[in-house]
């Protein structure tokens, strides 16, 4: 097992190791206790009392890739399924070293001290190749990682980026049937990551520093269309100014989109994770949009159409790979790809007879 | 047939409606006689031997939704395909408004007295409800259109983009097998219409005018990133000043983009279809891109790529369609939504339900 700890989704995320000092086989017994412990009823039912060692082990089992494992899951999700939705789901993204792992660290500890229940997932489909450039260290949220009511997960690692949502938004079910309320998601821009968790949240929000000059590019990747709101951080001491400024700048930008379904406007404000002023008036612009979006019954509806689109989108994937992957469609289509590079044939026609072939199979 | 004329491609397109003074029954009587006179091998052989008329027609049994036509019509277009591919294709696209009849006027023109031999066509998803906003009204081009080396055919319409993407790509090969080495293709600035025409054409060319202020929108839906050469137009009197700040303004956005697969490096440049100036420095242009990608085999590669794109694109709407109009997936598929509204399943399992009973049909 121990050579292979990418197959096992049992061992902890590789992002995290463990600590030499502790004797592995140590960690195989208790293990093997708590699995033996903690299984099919027992398991849902302690996860649903809020039991945060049972959330763990549940989102393992979602994270595994054995055919066991993955029965035991989607088991456990149907049977949580009732008792999630409960709960706000709050997107962040920015580019490393914008301070999202401190943001969160603050906006969590402050959310814990209202009295909420605050799960932190990330979306990092580079995490398997970087060893966890994101939540990998949990020692960056060294205060709320210690806190009774926060639970903080790494991203599921070694897997596609489709792979990583479907696990993340199981995991929002078993986090939400676990009596958390507010669920972070943390993304890092990479690829369609943002995307995938804009389709999964209520709220998004873009983290920026002050005159770091990437504006066009979050206009061009479609991140500042996206954005409910645009946290400038760092915006203390020397920074305050150009953040002020900046502030104004992403005003300016925001007010060039079209305005959003949901009718929000997306707010631009400053915050310090390091002097913690801000957090306050995030959390007060968060609740003005939830009252908004409940009012006019966007929330339920922005639900509802990501829940479809992430059907259509399992659907879709599933067709294409069920066509490509067919080895004779796969002999096939070299034919084709060799006529096609040879002008003997058109795309469409190409196309045609690989359909044929493929229903006729 | 007169009450149905969107049935028959055999009618002119509605975007360019018949005089009211042209009875009607010499029409058809005319139409039914070039039919006879023109088919099958008479038809492809007029028609590589470059007559107009011959290719008129072809293009209209690809336009034809009849089966008989389509079969005749992929017939003549595997006929012509060994005679295809020998042109460059030329993307044209920007706002309504910015001048592109008139810039292809002069440019077609001034091809055709080099001894080019030009077909313009368009894509135009908007024409069968807007009735033809491009290259419907010839007489706009009432120069290019009476040169015998040109060819004019408005945008396909009563058809959805695929639909008019499919229709031109053969109408393309069809041209080239007519013996035409340049086709400039336009298009309007509406929803994926662009994105099509760059995904069919050798180079794309964008349309500007200065001071317009669609920057933003530009970058936003990709426009630029997608442009080879960005003409300011009407850069001619009192616009002269404002199209070379224009000018300055767009080399540093072009600057903010990594270098393009083909290693060209877009070019900016000031146009008068009006004085009639700039036409020689974008054929210059056009020139020296064609030099580079057909040395540095881009040119062969991207076309290559493109028929893959197509080849493949076709191939998953094909099973997206065979699968969401199945009768009984149709039906499951209202279950699932339903259920998922109701929070009784999961995305992913809704999902695989649904492929587990389409497999099984």
């Amino acid at each position: 097992m121990s050579k292979q700890p990418e197959k096992s989704a049992l061992n902890k995320s590789e992002s995290t190791p463990a600590s030499p000092n502790i004797n592995p086989v140590s960690i195989n017994k208790i293990k093997a206790y708590r699995r033996q412990q903690l299984k099919g009823e027992e398991l849902s039912k302690q996860l649903l009392e809020g039991n945060k060692t049972a959330l763990s082990l549940g989102i393992t089992l979602i994270e595994s890739n054995q055919a066991t494992h993955q029965k035991e899951a989607q088991k456990l999700v149907e049977t949580c399924l009732p008792y999630a939705s409960k709960s706000i789901r709050i997107g962040i993204t920015g580019v490393p070293g914008v301070g999202k792992s401190t943001f969160i660290e603050a906006f969590g500890s402050y959310l814990v001290d209202l009295g909420k229940k605050v799960a932190v997932l990330a979306v990092d489909p580079t995490s398997s190749v970087s060893r966890g450039s994101i939540l990998g260290d949990k020692t960056r949220m060294e205060k709320l990682v210690t806190r009774k009511n926060a639970f903080i997960r790494p991203s599921p690692s070694g897997d596609s980026l489709g792979g990583v949502a479907k696990k993340t938004r199981e995991s929002i079910i078993l986090c939400e049937a676990a009596g958390f309320d507010v669920i972070l998601i943390e993304t890092v821009g990479v690829g369609q990551s943002e995307t995938t968790v804009h389709s999964m949240t209520d709220f998004f929000l873009l983290l920026k520093l002050a005159g770091a000059g990437d504006e066009l590019q979050g206009i061009k990747r479609g991140i500042i269309e996206m954005a409910d709101a645009i946290i400038i951080n760092k915006a203390d001491g020397e920074n305050l100014k150009a953040a002020r400024n900046a502030r104004l700048e992403f005003k300016r930008a925001l007010h060039l989109y079209p305005p959003k379904k949901s009718s929000w406007e997306p707010k631009v404000l400053l915050c310090s994770s390091l002097n913690n002023t801000g957090i306050e008036e995030i959390w007060d612009l968060l609740k003005d949009y939830f009252n908004l979006t409940q009012k006019n019954n966007h929330f339920e509806h922005n639900r509802s159409e990501q829940n479809k689109f992430w059907m259509l989108q399992t659907i879709n994937e599933h067709l294409k790979n069920q066509f490509y992957q067919h080895p004779e469609i796969k002999l096939a289509l070299k034919e084709q790809l060799k006529a096609l590079d040879n002008n003997e044939i058109t795309p469409f026609a190409a196309a045609e007879y690989l359909i044929e072939k493929y229903n006729s199979l």
